[in-house]
């Protein structure tokens, strides 16, 4: 089985192996007060190019609720579109810290700084206002769960309504490096972390083991931050393990790197799919892909290649997910791409 | 100003004052121990025609997250319509007590059996449902929030589902006798106490000063309900004063003649607004009512009457609440039929 | 059965009633809109002299967990004495809202300025305070569970502390009336407006019907308190009712009238228990009284009087509560201190 | 610089290290559904010898605050020493997620069955019980916070108290190896899997990298328990590296050699202490130390090791914490020995 149904398949880049190989014996303060989560810390912060504070945590949901959780009041809520992660797949675990999930309706992935402003000036012009949970936080993915991209511009403009309307603006940056190394994207980290009060960049799905990079550019976000991650189980005892993760991940642009090739098998994979007249239901210019398969196809690509059902669209014709990643091996890449021309 | 924008305008129906004028002096136990409180739950649980626990809450909001926290385990979340009041109208207080609302788009305020089944069956046939919130609860309002009401065989539609899918199923009845007393309804208090587990008998919008009388069909739902009240802050010291509203209501059958009384009122006032040609947004049989009115209609009538703006269709037609209730005043309606007339 | 097991054990106050009956045909806009509200937190605000915001809850845990959930961030907890009503008698309200109560053992009902100093240098002395929740807020009650009372002097050394260490003070002042005219007491509203970040003056015990007035004199507690108040569920409908009964208790010194009726029962009956030799467990100059007493005497008591156990002390010496109240009938008074002569 | 400051100084196992690299590039199903977690699992289940689940989760506060949070209704609370780590170093986790810490006076690091049932007699008793959190668990660590031992018969005993009050009981064991191997335990694994409804085996301080595995015995806290671990943000999207992990722990009994290695450790330093006079602060068999150090020999010894300052007893004696683990070497230790010497 050539497994294509997610990007967290394998373990982790051989580079980190190695350096967590290498400190394995080595005696380290815990809890993230080692010299390796400084260092990394540091590198991360530089090409932040920000004055931002950097926690590691080790998985994204983890990160969701913790960051959402220490910024909210009780009665606030965090707009997201409604194909989020914090919406969709993470079984309610921001309405089980307290706070509302906002849905807005997406398209393809994504929602505007229009749809933003309209639901927020709605509430701030209600009357009964006091009756409905206060938006106070905007979470969008970048790249979406579609694998669509935002502009530099529509972050740009989505920023610009939260600073009209007091809003915090975070990013999921779980498949952040997807994003980055994308040919159709214009957004540097220093952006993100410019135009964000708070995200974060993934590793688990980028290389690493485990772990996302919790990035806090907003001063008032930043007091307290190790207690919640304490308490809402976090905490990583080792806390070395991200920290030479991550440090190895951007002491030489690896993580841009390691994306870069997940881009290009998925490009390789899209014109595959294309050249057998296969569409695509989301365009996405990252590491997943959603072709439209029909139930003949798919049962035949099942033999060999895990991939992911996503939707049905009707009795026959489904949407399946492939993924690529920083570990993508190009002879299965190339199988899979003469399989699909067997169709 | 003569009001018709809710139904809680006013005190409590004159019965109950005198009761409570009555009853001031005597010495009772706290905490829901009196007599009184005994009295009325018996007459209730004689009523619903069922093995019943009875227990009075101060408020609505306040019985729908005592009643869902303590339901629930912490992953699953309540199935609602997107209008439904714990939905749209509750500042987040479900999921301040941990629990995903999961709404479904609602038709005049309604959600079908069928629109719950697909749902539920969509969860349970996910492989990743462990990443959702596990529907285990429906929560539908009786009337809706939009006057309108769930006929017996819809009602027993959803049972169904709920059956089918380990669902308890809640009615929010803060406006119950509007249903009950309407021409259109055939489901009896029985009916309610059969086909739900755990439903609840508004007061405050039905003649008292305030008061839901929660009522729990289902056994396994009994226990230490208490417990939950105190902790959620809906204990209430004087106990007393919520089984005495409620013994008046219930012991001549109050409780639904003045029901009666502002169906009646709202009928007439409907066939004002349609013998003059206004339409009505939704059709609703029961004491609220929303006509789609001009910009220049409510402001003339917004000179003598206070009435609640609803949803703007677009630039010129609005849809606007009025409500009558067993207070309204014969007099008043009248009135606003004439003006209603001259606009 | 004559009652002196609690201080809620008839309705309300005579003229309270008057007026609910008086207003009771009023059409009035919800949710503590209404002009009574208005002009009953004027009273209140001018009485504390302090710009403070006034908010009608009905009741007192409901108080508690709204002003402490509002107040706290998720990491932050609440310190108080361990025979605190939020510690000790609201089943673990506080800590349904996420927030861990603190707890130091008290004495007589009193925690001191040192013991809080003691335990917040403790935390940030600690290196992992991280794994600690962080003290944020002080909340005692004044006067105590025990009927005792903080002097001004030491109210004004815990401020102390609260402004060294940022922390928040809270008073639960459920019995405030019961303290601000007991003999002993040094301290006005006014001085409790000032030292407190925010409190709360008890109706339900001392008078009303229901109802607790939060108060707020710290800028930074006021906003959005009244999303808070709809979330928890205690925003009333038929917010004049809590408005009314406060105008009453405020508007000829009615409060502190009553609450003197209570002291001069409670000081009557603490004398007839002295006068036969029974010793009191607390020092309470209130209107809550805590007598050692036999079980034999218990057993001769419990014929015509109704009190609360508190506490076996051996297996024959018990500690009882007796309260008076606003409503305790002079007669009832002689009556048993005549019963007690003849223990 | 020598660290005994804690267990979690130094990677992992080589064992596991090695198991880590060999499997880094085999594609494996994600969240826990790989063949290695299911082998892990059943040598887990075997060893147990009863019909238990096995998760694997990140953390040892992530695993109590996810097992208490699923087994408890909102109303319930859990017992422990306040000594516990529950209690005392997880920045009110189990609070945040809406449950109260009841805590006990701890002797040693230990509570005895007897004040277990003291305090659930006491809840029962009390006519006011719905006013109080519900005791329904008591979670206990085994070894100790201080280092100390339950034996079979109070564990035994503990559960029989358990029984009696319908109670779950939970052991945090996330030193668990260091108890088992210990030279004063009389309690295997399978005696564990049998006294409790849920426990679980660390695995960050006996030689992972991080991991622990909870077990459940007890059938009815097993149902839905994956849904619980997402939602608190605890299910590794790898989950492979705590199946790997906990499959080289238990197959060869690594996981008892290696808590052997920390205990024999233990052993000698603690000799070490004792022949210079050096009193132990608490009666600790496993393999963390507690002596009384003056000021003095605090600041000789920090000249070269790294310890953890526990309490201090007056102004110049002091209780500091030695941990040993699978990693200690034994030159640091005989080094650190000689150095006591020379105190």
């Amino acid at each position: 089985m050539i497994r294509f149904d997610n990007d967290y398949t394998e373990g982790a880049h051989p580079r980190i192996i190695e350096k967590l190989v290498d400190t394995n014996e080595e005696q380290l303060p815990g809890y993230g007060r080692d010299h390796y989560s400084d260092e990394a810390k540091a590198l991360i912060s530089s090409i932040c190019d920000h004055d931002v504070d950097v926690h590691f945590m080790v998985g994204g949901t983890q990160a969701n609720l913790t960051i959402i959780s220490s910024a909210l009041r009780t009665h606030q809520g965090v707009i997201a579109p409604d194909s989020g992660h914090i919406a969709a797949d993470e079984t309610g675990a921001i309405e089980a810290t307290g706070h509302k999930v906002l849905e807005l309706e997406n398209e393809n992935g994504k929602i505007s700084a229009e749809q933003v402003e309209d639901f927020v000036e709605g509430h701030w012009n209600s009357p009964v206002r006091e009756h409905m949970s206060q938006p106070k936080m905007v979470c969008i993915s970048q790249p979406t769960e579609s694998g669509t991209l935002y502009s530099k511009q529509e972050l740009e403009r989505i920023r610009k309504v939260c600073d009209d309307y007091n809003l915090y603006l975070m990013v999921d940056g779980a498949r952040l490096g997807y994003a980055l190394a994308s040919e159709e994207n214009d957004t540097t980290l220093a952006d993100v972390a410019r135009l964000c009060d708070v995200f974060y960049i993934g590793g688990t799905k980028v290389g690493a083991l485990f772990g996302e990079a919790v990035v806090i550019s907003n001063g008032s976000l930043k007091e307290d931050f190790r207690y919640i991650i304490k308490q809402k189980g976090g905490m990583l005892a080792k806390g070395r393990l991200l920290g030479i993760q991550f440090k190895v991940l951007f002491e030489d642009d690896l993580y841009f790197d390691i994306s870069r090739h997940a881009l290009e098998m998925a490009k390789r994979l899209q014109e595959g799919f294309e050249n057998k007249g296969i569409e695509m239901h989301y365009p996405s210019p990252t590491n997943q892909l959603f072709p439209v398969l029909t139930t003949l196809q798919i049962d035949k690509l099942r033999q060999k290649y895990a991939f992911q059902p996503w939707e049905d669209l009707d009795v026959d014709r489904k949407v399946i997910r492939f993924c690529t990643s920083w570990s993508t091996d190009e002879n299965d890449v190339e199988a899979l791409i003469e399989d699909i021309g067997r169709l």
